[in-house]
């Protein structure tokens, strides 16, 4: 492997990556000026050409380390091959602009483990958001973009993507095509001699299975480095010799530990669960996404994949959307299913047993100081709090909070110089519960 | 430069390369059977993952290379960077149903240089036709798919592209924002020391530029390899020192005989005249075509364009459209400018100077003896037949064929074997003038 490759995997990662959520109290980091550091103040591929200091490029590590990540999350497609997740025809549905009862910006909160006060607007730019929507009782009470980001450009989707994956799985198994309870290798029989060979697809589902594989970024020997190559996120080089796809990355994965007795979050279960709802429906990714979600929830523009280079997309963390479509899925699995357009698009049961959560006994395990008492199922972040909120999470900050009490679907899009979502859930999480309470209120 | 890379260079352009019209009478070759050569016959990346033997990606050489290109040229964006160019938010414009006063498929006519008789039905197969679509009087009254293309997905467009980009530097001269008079390096100043630093916007436009710049596929030294490896349509390998750009490489053109004498067809012209537009408008070629043209016709889909390293799109050839919004494209230029929607798309007098073509006598010195009598304007190929003809061209049989008497437009998408449209012209021409004929009958 050459030095190029190797400084690629320390350095680029964050723009192609796949996504984790720390398991750590994070030590808060010094962070840059989100202002001075923004994309119209530094000025990214302006001009024909740009310049060769604002130039951002796959081949050149830095594209994928911040600040460039702010103009470049939201240019995944122009850097690589990507897989179109189709609209339909049909008309968009309604995602109507709504008076809030509070004036959003100044709603406050108290930071985790802090005792200043800050505002929701100092959350939206202390946390790089890239765009960020409020919805309350189905209508948009704020929408802002920023920097790189416009309403109908998508932006990487980073982890949120594997809730979509787990959804469809979910939708598959109510449908009677996929059955949680059987081996993942009824569907991947190639898996038989991995650490996927014992366990079921539900261990799949929730991420309790047992397999040797570490999302380490401070790690140059984590898997995920691998795992990133495999799938065409980090240059291969001429002289790479290892998996060249996802699939042959997957098939390598080794036991570690036992499965089913505690949640372990880790991005190769994504690319799993994305290998059988293929096999299960016998379509590809983008396709099984476009008809049982994308086209169902009215979506205003078409979604997209990255693929590995043999076409196969990034169940764990490549889906691309708008931020707007996200709000319509987010929104759709506020109302049971229901989607803005009145269809339901989603099975009822579905969404309640997404709701219902995982054990958060298995989940404890995992020790995220940040989410006590959470669970995991489905791919979905399930809170347990009093208003039964749940969440996708995707690293550098991407999100959808789904609040049933407070009829609050927040959505947004960003780009966080930390990795981890441990960096923006000190600011986030309580903004995102203060913004619930706020709208509560008679 | 590596064996892989020559092997690439000499195998494996077609898929993603830029696009020619043979100036030399076609030897009629031995062609491959069409059914037997089918995506379905064949099946090309079916399966999760395909079978090696039916893996078609951008680092095999043998994806650029027919059969496989059946499936590929329906495939670009899922192995190559792309810029999107959006649709906008809009309906689309109505493509509506109409009935065809005759058989289509059956009415017959006379390859060129044969006294043989065949139905439009046999020139659809024996082109090797991945889509094709009439229109009469703006309704559809034949629209089929074949193999790997469907009626919601992208086909690359090859240079029909070219034609999008001439009309959209005769948009912007219309109002005022670019002058065909002007020296190009009133745009690009960095052309100066080129071929292009004492020729005019409109040479450029009409393709009568001296540059010494050979597009001959069976010379591995012409310089249409230089070409494609700078915008990363061939891989370029870790020990490239060339060009890396579209913009690196055309200020590397050397003049070569006398500008505005003689049309010469090359793509090179169309990648300036896109670098022209984007200094003119301020916008990317992407953009541009969305707000002047893509919004304005009301496309049902998002288009595309392949980009090189750096995000720039390729104006000589890698757009990619369905073939419904090509054949509203066309339709719009038959009726002026105005769009299926009854919007004014395009400025009338910009499809007027277009039908009105450029200087035949230009056009002759090309030697291309299937077209005679015709001329090049604006990208466009002007008939001047009696039925005022003009078409966009692509290699591989890409067309938008006006038919203005007829009161017709015909768009096809496909995969022929043999590049030039040399290879297509001598079934499709006569096969489109007795269909234009056919539908005239009263």
């Amino acid at each position: 492997m050459s030095l190029f490759i190797r400084t690629a995997l320390a350095a680029a990662f964050t723009l192609l990556a796949v996504n984790t959520t720390s398991a750590q109290t994070p030590t808060p980091p010094a962070l840059p000026d989100p202002a001075a550091t923004s994309v119209d103040a530094l000025g990214w591929m302006k001009g024909f050409p740009p310049a060769p200091d604002k130039l951002i490029t796959f081949d050149n590590p830095a594209g994928g380390v911040f600040p460039r990540t702010r103009w470049s999350f939201s240019h995944v497609r122009e850097t690589v091959p990507t897989a179109n997740v189709w609209r339909g025809n049909g008309a968009a549905s309604p995602l109507p602009a709504g008076t809030s009862p509070v004036q959003i910006e100044a709603v406050t909160f108290k930071p985790l483990g802090s005792d200043q006060t800050l505002n929701f607007a100092q959350m939206i730019s202390g946390t790089y958001t890239d765009g960020i929507l409020v919805l309350h009782r189905g209508k948009v009470v704020y929408e802002k973009y920023f920097g790189a980001l416009t309403a109908e450009r998508p932006h990487i989707a980073m982890s949120v993507t594997k809730s979509f994956v787990g959804t469809l799985a979910a939708i598959l198994a109510d449908e009677g095509k996929l059955d949680p309870a059987a081996p993942v290798t009824k569907y991947i029989p190639e898996l038989k001699d991995t650490a996927y060979g014992d366990a079921t697809v539900r261990q799949v589902m929730d991420m309790t299975v047992g397999v040797h594989y570490s999302e380490n970024y401070a790690d140059p020997k984590a898997e995920i480095w691998d795992y990133a190559r495999a799938g065409g996120m980090l240059t291969q080089g001429q002289n790479y010799t290892g998996p060249k796809s996802f699939y042959e990355f997957l098939v390598t994965l080794k036991k570690e530990g036992e499965h089913g007795e505690a949640f372990a979050y880790k991005t190769v279960n994504a690319e799993v669960l994305a290998w059988i709802v293929r096999r299960a429906s016998n379509q590809s990714l983008a396709d099984l996404l476009s008809e049982k979600i994308w086209r169902r929830i009215g979506a205003e523009q078409d979604a997209y994949f990255m693929v590995d280079r043999i076409g196969t997309e990034s169940g764990g963390g490549g889906l691309n959307t708008v931020l707007r479509d996200l709000a319509r899925f987010g929104e759709t699995m506020r109302n049971g299913g229901r989607a803005p357009n009145g269809q339901q698009a989603i099975p009822k049961a579905v969404v309640e047993d997404i709701q219902r959560g995982g054990d958060p006994a298995k989940f404890v395990k995992a020790g995220y100081p940040l989410l006590k008492g959470w669970s995991y199922r489905d791919m979905w972040w399930v809170s347990h709090n009093p208003h039964g909120a749940f969440m996708a999470r995707g690293i550098h900050g991407q999100s959808i909070y789904v609040d049933p009490k407070a009829e609050m679907v927040i959505v947004r899009y960003a780009a966080h110089p930390v990795a981890a979502n441990g960096a923006n859930d000190p600011l986030t999480l309580p903004a995102f519960q203060a913004m619930a309470e706020a709208l509560m209120r008679p």
